[in-house]
């Protein structure tokens, strides 16, 4: 299986989208018919403007199979340590249950280890089960509560 | 109870790290004799360069009280929403149980809104049972898993 990682481009927005929105979770979040709108083209223009944040396409065979974002973020704590944040993971429903996702992550991890960074950190609603034990077999813990609060 | 929220500047340091390891889960991942390191230093000066970042400092009388980092993180998820991160909360341990949190979290909520984010997020280390009802009560729910993997 032969995959290629690279940077997500503008026309790349329809493919994100429709990875994003194909989810039982994300289906509501998400209008792949508006993949064109103001909204996602200014988001992607700040997200490639800045060069910590990677948002990444997965090709197999010049399809796209998966995306995800990888969002590194410098702190002071841990004597200054950088963090690499892993979200909006998706693999085509398509091309699910292959391996695609194991390959994504050591892909990940090279990444991070690469920038520099000393810790992956991702969170996951607590209703994919299925996710959860899938990112504890690639080696991440569950060890903190994932708090999120909603702006009004 | 009057507090001043101003971003940190590099004589801050010292004071920052100190509030970091000045808690039961923070002491052996953080050195405050080494505040003046250069590791401290630099990753200081990225968060400084980079307008994502904003490494607080709450002031009363003239004492730093509390500090935390905000991070503003683009994605494409949620239609292109942008989302605040806040981490590396402490309030200074002489002055607990004054409401400063509270305020802290009043401050965060407003920048957040100010910035046009549509979610603030963290996670907490499951150990820390007083600081999760703490957020529960500012109005955060504990949805998600907070999932981390340390690079060897």
């Amino acid at each position: 299986m032969e995959l290629t990682f690279r940077l997500a481009t503008k026309e790349d927005i329809p493919d994100i989208v429709s990875m994003l929105a194909d989810d039982a979770l994300g289906a509501d979040r998400e209008n792949p018919d508006n993949a064109l709108s103001d909204k996602y083209q200014k988001a992607f223009e700040r997200i490639a403007a800045d060069s910590n944040l990677e948002l990444t396409v997965v090709e197999m065979n010049g399809e796209s199979v998966a995306t995800f974002q990888l969002s590194f973020i410098q702190y002071l704590v841990n004597e200054g340590g950088l963090r690499a944040q892993v979200e909006a993971v998706r693999t085509h429903s398509k091309y699910r249950g292959q391996g695609i996702g194991k390959r994504v992550f050591e892909y990940i991890v090279n990444r991070a280890k690469e920038k520099g960074a000393y810790m992956v950190q991702l969170t996951s609603d607590k209703k994919r089960v299925d996710a959860i034990r899938f990112y504890e077999s690639v080696g991440f813990k569950a060890t903190h509560e994932g708090m999120k609060m909603r702006l009004g």
